[in-house]
C-alpha cells in the first residue's frame, strides 16, 4: 500500500465548483455541515483517499460490516452552484501526513478547477454557548469584507493557537497554490458535538454559497442535543452523575 | 535492515488455505487461540517476518536465548481444511508499519491462495464476564448470516471504536484486494489473559473451520485463571492487595 | 509539498554576514531578540523555509489572514556588518526534522558566506531572576575568551541537559562543517516570556557584533512584564487566581 | 545529513576482536563498564556514528564548548584479547533508529571481524541490592554454559520485558548474522547511578575476556555513592528532602 491511495469512483463534470471542507475536529462541527450538506443535496462520491497516515484501524459499521478508514470526496452538480464536498472518518495520525494529505486534496481540488475553498470547524470556547458565532480566517485579506457579509465575525489574535489540521492547512498551502480560502469555525463548547453550532456555520455558509438548504435535520438534532444537555445539568446540580443513558452518550461521544 | 523482511523457513503446498490471525492485543484471546491451534493441530512454520516497525527489543525466551521480535506464519496441512496460522510477539510500534505489516501478511496470504481470513480478538468490556459471546465483523456483508450459524453475534455500531491493529487492517485491506475476512472477538475484561473467553472464540472458530480441535489445555488455563480471579477478589474484600505470589502476576501480565 | 520548501524572496549581496539565530524557545528569548534586531535594523526577508516537519496548522494574524507555520531569513545590509537573522513560528514536531530543518538553515548560511553564527535562547532556572545573567557555549573552544570579553559566563555542565533544538544543532552541525558557532543563553525563569533576559542577551550580542542597537522597544516590554509579574505575586499573596486580565495573558502566554 | 553518518578518525589493524557495548541505559551501568575500560586499557577512538535519530541537541562539555550527540567505537590493541568498545550519548530516539543505528554498529563490527559481541546494562529491581548478581541472556544457546563459568545467573524468564535497545537489538540481529551475542546486566535499584553493580559485571566481564582490569575507579565511585545513598536515607528519615546539595544530585541524575 502507498502511503496515499486515491481511488476514483466516478467522474462528475463540474462548473467551477467550490470545495466544502468537513473532517472531523473540535464538537464535529464541520463534519455534521459538510455531512448534513451531502444528505440534502444529493451528492454523489466521486473519490476515495486511504493511508497509511490514518489511524491503523477500521470502521464497524451498523450492519456488522467493516471498511478502512478513508476521506470521500462528494460532487454537487446543482443548478446555481456546483460544489465538491470533502468528508471522512479521521485527520491523519502523523505529523507529516497531515501536509501529504492536504497536497492530495488540493491537488484533487485543482483538476476539477477549484477556486474557493470553505473549511469548517469548531472553535471551542470551553464552556457551553447560548449563541454560537461564526468565526472566519481567510488565506487572502480581500476576503475579509465579503465575508462579514454574510455574518462572519473577525476577532483580533483569534483563534490564537492558530487553527490545526485540514481546515488550516487547505488554507495555508491553497494560498501557496492560489486557491483562495476561507475557514469558517462555530463557537463551541468544545465537550459534545454540537449541532447547533453546525446550524450557525450552515446558515452563514448558505449564503455565502448562494444556495438554499434544508435544515431540519440539523435542526431536530440540535433539540435532541439541548434535552441531553438540560438533563445533564440536572444530574450535575443533583449529583446524579452515573444515570446518564447509553442513548445519551452515545451522542456526546 | 528493510523496515520489513520476510524469511522463508520452508515450503509447504496448501489447498484453499484459510488463514487464522491471533497477534497480540486485548486479553490476548486472539494470541491464545492461534498459539493452541498451532500446537494442537501440528502446525509447521513456514515464514518468519521481521521489521523496525517492531518495539526495538529481543524477546528472552526460558532457556536464556534471545531471539528478535518477529511475527509467524505456520501451515497447517490437515485432512479437512487447510489453514495458515499468524502468530507474533508484537504489533507494528508505528502507525504506518501497521500498514505495512498487514500489506505483508496479507502478500503471504495471495501467495498461497488465502480466499478467507478470520481475524481473532477480544472485546474489552471494563468488567468480568462470566459467559464471553463471540461478537462479529466482517468485510462482506454477506458472510454475516452464515457466521450467525457459528453462534457469532452481531450487535450494532459495536465495536463502537473501530477494530484496531492487523485484526482490523487484515480485513480492511484484505476485502480491497478481493478476499474475505471475518473478525471474531471474544467478550472480555480487558484487564486480564482470558483463556476462558479463548475457549468461547475457538468454539465458534471450529465450527467455522468445521476442524474438530482438543480443547483441554485451554480449558486448564481458564480453570487456573478462575481460581487467580477468585483469589484476587477475596484479596481485594480483605485489603490484601500486596501478597499476589510471582506465580499468580505471571498469568496476569 | 517536499519535506522542506524553500522560498527564495529576494537577493541581496552581502559581505561576510554573521547569521543570527532566534527562534522560539525557552521564555522566548532568542526570538525576542532576533525580531527586535529586525525590526530596529531595518531587516530585509531574503527567504521562507517551509516544512511538512513544523506543526500541521495555520498561523493566524491579527487582520483576519492565515498563513503557513514558516522560518523566515532576514538580510541586515548595515555599514559595519552584515547580519543574516533566522526567525520562524516554530520548531520542528519531529525528532529528525530537526536535523534535517537545521541542515537546510546551514546550507543557506553556508551559500552566503557565513562563517560566524550566534544561535540565542534562555535558560530556565525555575525562579524569576533579578539580573539575569547571559550563559555561553561555543563549538569551538577559541572562542571562550572572547566570549568572556563580552560579558559570557561559562559555567562547568551548563546547561546540563544540553542545548535542545535549532540553537544546538546550527553549532553542532555547523561545526562539523567549520562555521564557528556561539550559543547565548540568557537566564530566565522559563515560565514567563523574558524580555528583560532578551535586553540582556541583545547588550552581550551588540558588544560582540560591534553594531549599535536602540533598546527601547525592549525595556518598554520589560517594564511592563514586570508590572504585570508584580500584580501576579500580589494576587498570589491575597489569592486572588482568577482575576488576571485578558491583556495580561496574552503577555505570559 | 544522512540519517546515520560514520565518520572514521583512524585505522587500527585488530586481530579477532571482541565487541563490547556499553551505551546508556539503566542505572548506567554498561556505560559506566565501557568508559571504565577505556580510561583503563588506553583504548583509542576510531568511529563516530552520527544520526537524525539520535535526540536532537548538542553535548555541552566542562570547558563550554559543544558537541553533537553521537556513538563512539574505541579499539584496544592490548596484548591477550583485541577489543572494540561502543559507548554514546543516547540510544534512538525513534523506533527504526534503533534497528538501523544497530545495523550500523553491527556493520562496523563485522568489518574489523567481530565474532562475539558483549552487550552490558543495568537489570531494574525497584529497590536497592546489597549484592547485585549479573544476569546474563544470549543468542546462541552453547554460550550460557560458559557464561555460566564466569559467574553470571540465567533465571527463567527473566528479564521478563525483553531486553531493550541496543543491548538486546545487538544480540538479536547479529545473531541473524551468525555473531555470538552475550548480554550482561548488573542487577540495580533503576534509580541512581549505580558502579557497584557496574563493578559486578566488569568483574564477570573481564573473567570472559581473560583480561585484567584495574577496578580502583569504580570502587571509588561506588563508595561515593554509597555515602550519597546513606545521606538520603537518613535524610528521608528524618524528612529533609530539600537538603541534597548540587554535588549530590549530580551523582543521582
Amino acid at each position: 500500500m502507498e502511503r496515499i491511495e486515491v481511488k476514483r469512483i466516478t467522474d462528475v463534470k463540474l462548473k467551477k465548483p467550490i470545495l466544502v471542507e468537513g473532517l472531523p475536529g473540535i464538537g464535529h462541527v464541520g463534519k455534521l455541515v459538510a455531512e448534513h450538506m451531502i444528505d440534502e443535496l444529493g451528492a454523489k462520491k466521486i473519490v476515495e483517499v486511504y493511508s497509511s497516515h490514518f489511524p491503523p484501524q477500521v470502521i464497524v459499521l451498523a450492519d456488522g460490516s467493516v471498511r478502512m478508514v478513508r476521506s470521500e470526496l462528494y460532487a454537487v452538480n446543482s443548478g446555481k452552484q456546483d460544489l465538491l464536498v470533502l468528508v471522512g472518518d479521521h485527520q491523519s495520525a502523523t505529523n507529516e501526513g497531515h501536509y501529504e494529505l492536504t497536497s492530495a486534496y488540493l491537488e484533487l481540488a485543482k483538476e476539477n478547477g477549484v477556486q474557493r475553498i470553505y473549511t469548517l470547524g469548531g472553535y471551542g470556547l470551553g464552556q457551553l454557548v447560548e449563541k454560537p458565532a461564526v468565526l472566519g480566517a481567510v488565506n487572502n485579506l480581500a476576503l475579509v469584507e465579503e465575508m462579514k457579509r454574510y455574518g462572519v465575525a473577525f476577532k483580533e489574535n483569534e483563534p490564537g493557537g492558530g487553527i490545526v489540521g485540514a481546515s488550516g492547512l487547505l488554507l495555508g498551502l491553497g494560498g501557496l497554490m492560489g486557491i483562495d480560502g476561507i475557514c469558517l469555525m462555530g463557537e463551541t463548547s468544545g465537550y459534545l458535538v454540537d449541532p447547533k453550532s453546525a446550524q450557525a456555520v450552515l446558515t452563514v455558509l448558505s449564503k455565502a454559497l448562494n444556495i438554499d438548504i434544508n435544515m431540519q435535520a440539523l435542526e431536530d438534532r440540535a433539540k435532541d442535543m439541548e434535552k441531553i444537555v438540560a438533563r445533564l445539568r440536572e444530574m450535575e446540580q443533583t449529583g446524579m452523575h452515573e444515570v446518564a443513558s447509553e442513548e445519551d452518550l452515545r451522542y456526546i461521544r
